[in-house]
């Protein structure tokens, strides 16, 4: 850190004291008066299970977004794709006198699949409060039911806590909040709530589409993500792309007893083992030919915003026991502005109580591929399908005929799940962009950081391709909040300043 | 194949095939008058679950074969272990009046775990019949009442069908015939039931060394494993040894979002895989060192069995569409006689519908190293902790703690299963060996198949070093039997033909 910035950022933090005081005055009363009542809405929602690909569960979600919009004079109504059984989005939205702009707030209402079993105590969609988390021995609490103080570093357990309830929450809450205070909006506000964003967002093109109109704005807000994890407010202006691969590998046709055939019988798990092990460096680097070749560089605002953001690698290599990271020692921040090939899961035959002594017929591995900004989700597939090729595989994306499996020695079914998208990365010089980054700044006591790409995906390219709106994505969830996994939770002062965030953004000027 | 040796195996047949007449005779007449009643016992004994870690199921079936004993005369008892809650031994003897030599019949009762949900149309303990193997479109057929005709090509699916409840049967069924065609066995006979091999046989020793007077006899013959793929019987004279362990490779603490830190978090599945992928070469040969050090070679007699035995690669290569097999181009007889490392099951988070984009916090590969003679199974699990050590891991024998994570970048948990045991390998020119051989030609319309090593795994090292009787096998399941894996499956001619083989063996000389 430089001698200037320190000054800077001192500078910084006393003007944001002031300013921020001010700000979040009369949200703040309205959240300390109702906590209560807010917990016991949020609870609500996330007892609703919420998997995109269960149509009835997800409806029964939209349905209760529905009435809490309603009970809020906002006259919601369902997008629907033009595919049937697709998740629709949730929308409302409401005219402020005057405003010239207009602003459509996002937040998604699914989650991603989940195995209640892999749950520590809780389960997925019985929403718990807990004194701390669990790893650092928080206890189970009782529901407030009234009365009684909320701590706000407890922390509550469910599916979609973070990702993404607590937008959706965030979002209505800070409207209500405004109303009950009589403050009104400075922009015209829309809202939007997707309901099948962990899914890959494979219709949103189409709920777009055929809402154009509908969903002209001037720019989207999005409600997604954590924080940083230094616990400061972000900006985000980037995200990466992502596509889905799962890459499954033969042995014989049966499964073989591994006395009677081992030794002679390939076994699929160690050709899968040797198939990934080619993919990567022991420093993390994706060793797949061209995987880096259509990164476009940063730029100077971007470089600068990523110098400036807080260095918290060394933090969290000792929060996650991680003493050498991937990325030959570069900082995870510049890491996250280049490409990733991650295995989000392997499997064959059985490990454990059920392990037998057999070789598997199949061995599997679930894949996901991050991109950047210039990298294509078609493309990078393509160079992956062409790394498995060289390796000497035959590819094909369907279950291989047993001629087929005779025909080549080793065999790789490819799929690639529908709803990839690409990075997406909006100018921070917009006065849209400045404007929001001034309206976090005014209610964070810390000077806010400014992220060019945020490493986690959204498909916010797709709505910029169909409805030419730029995004700006202001998350609210705190850093380990187990989004994706087990364990999902939200710290509740989180929530608490989720709402003061997104009071401000209703009031910003641009 | 030389021209003396189609010669030979051509008088061979023919001779084979005269004496096959006479031997078979009456114990086929009561195989073929009693077959419904066979197939009912045998149907009541497989629909017990028996996975000899449940341990009140699995005194359910000792109870069952105490049963089946006493019905038979044999005043049958169990067999304890000092250490409470271990699946007993279920024994019972017949003297022969005017025998010299006593032999004892084993098979084991308890089967591998399975995962019903993995099963194909029929589930485990709920023994059913096909009309050929369901992957050649075999039909589900209702089970015999009487009367009906029972074609010897029907499957019996169930786990323990073959392995290896068969050999219980064909023993006791072998048992039945001879009594009721009054012919008289020639050895005394005792009979020893197993409930824990599939789990390693953790107790035998404890079992064996309690009972060495009641159990003293001049050999063991073992009724367990597959016949040669050819379809021809076999006598087995050794068995590779076994041992399982368990590697656990970590990644964070807690479970990351492949978006926010892909790149950054090392990935423990492309750990695992790097792992794996060191410890062998691309024809499958182990690259640990010294892994293949202490193989004592094969001597003259085995290398000649060897070379006699009929070759059977192509058509395996085919029915399995496997190919390419490891071992460059040696065939799979000579394979079995060299050490394995095979990889049982791999699991990392999850793949198919569960998987979601994260950074998992483990992989774990279930492993089983099989020993030939002169590999010590401890000495093997050494090398492979000193080849983890090598590629840098720490290596620990519990759950490491966050301290040992943060300490080191790679960390490998190595849990080694208990009831490892070497291999055996008894010497072909024992009055006993030929007498088996003989026994066995005897009822063969093909010349018997002689191995000097079985691929498979027995405990019989431990037989012989606390009992010191020799040990031969003489299987009887047919080769497709999917023996340790779902589907498991018995040709019921497999099944006729284990009747008369240990009839014969019941007749034998020496």
């Amino acid at each position: 850190m430089t001698r200037r910035f320190i000054r800077a950022a001192a500078a910084s933090v006393l003007l944001c004291q002031t300013a921020f005081a001010q700000a979040a005055g009369p949200v703040r009363d309205y959240r300390r008066a109702n906590e209560h009542r807010i917990l016991r809405e949020f609870v609500q929602l996330l007892s609703l299970p919420n998997v995109a690909s269960d149509n009835e569960a997800i409806r029964r979600n939209a349905a209760r977004i529905v009435e809490m919009m309603t009970a809020r004079g906002l006259r919601p109504r369902l997008l629907e794709a033009a595919t049937p059984n697709v998740a629709p989005a949730v929308y409302g939205e409401w005219r402020a006198p005057g405003a010239t702009r207009t602003v459509v707030l996002y937040a998604h209402y699914d989650g991603q699949p989940t195995d209640p079993r892999k749950w520590t105590g809780t389960r997925p969609w019985e929403p718990t409060l807990r004194s701390a988390p669990f790893e650092k021995g928080g206890k189970i609490l009782p529901m407030p039911t009234g009365g009684e103080a909320i701590n706000p570093e407890w922390r509550l357990y469910a599916r979609s806590a973070s990702d993404d309830k607590a937008g959706v929450m965030s979002i209505l809450t800070a409207f209500d909040a405004l109303r009950a205070k009589d403050i009104a909006p400075t922009v015209n506000l829309k809202f939007f709530f997707e309901g099948e964003e962990e899914a890959g967002s494979p219709h949103l093109v189409e709920i777009l589409s055929r809402h154009k109109e509908l969903l002209a704005s001037d720019a989207w807000v999005i409600c997604d993500g954590p924080v940083h994890q230094s616990g400061r407010k972000q900006v985000v202006f980037g995200v990466r792309g992502d596509t889905n691969v799962e890459v499954t590998v033969y042995g014989p046709v049966r499964p073989l007893h591994s006395g009677h055939y081992g030794n002679w019988a390939p076994n699929p798990a160690m050709t899968l083992a040797r198939l990934l092990a080619s993919m990567k460096d022991d420093a993390g680097r994706v060793t797949i030919k061209g995987w880096y070749d259509d990164v476009v560089p940063l730029g100077e605002a971007e470089r600068r915003a990523l110098a400036e953001a807080p260095a918290y690698d060394e933090e969290l290599k000792r929060a996650l026991a991680v003493p050498r990271p991937d990325g030959a020692g570069r900082p995870l921040l510049e890491l996250i502005n280049q490409p990733s090939l991650n295995v989000n899961g392997l499997s064959s035959a059985e490990t454990g109580a059920l392990s037998r002594n057999v070789i598997p017929t199949t061995a599997v591995a679930a894949l996901d591929l991050r991109l950047v900004l210039g990298t294509d989700h078609r493309r990078q597939v393509e160079r992956l399908v062409a790394h498995i090729r060289a390796q000497g595989f035959f590819v094909t994306d369907r279950e291989p005929t047993d001629a087929e499996r005779l025909a080549h020695p080793l065999v790789a079914k490819v799929e690639v799940s529908p709803g990839g998208y690409n990075a997406e990365r909006t100018p921070m010089d917009l006065p849209v962009s400045r404007a929001v980054v001034e309206a976090v700044q005014k209610i964070s006591e810390q000077p806010v950081v400014l992220m060019p790409t945020l490493g986690g995906s959204l498909p916010l390219s797709l709505i910029r391709e169909t409805l030419g709106a730029p995004t700006i994505t202001v998350p609210v969830a705190n850093y380990d909040n187990n989004q994706h996994a087990e364990n999902e939770n939200i710290r509740l002062q989180n929530l608490w300043d989720g709402i003061e965030t997104y009071a401000a953004l209703m009031t910003m000027k641009f």
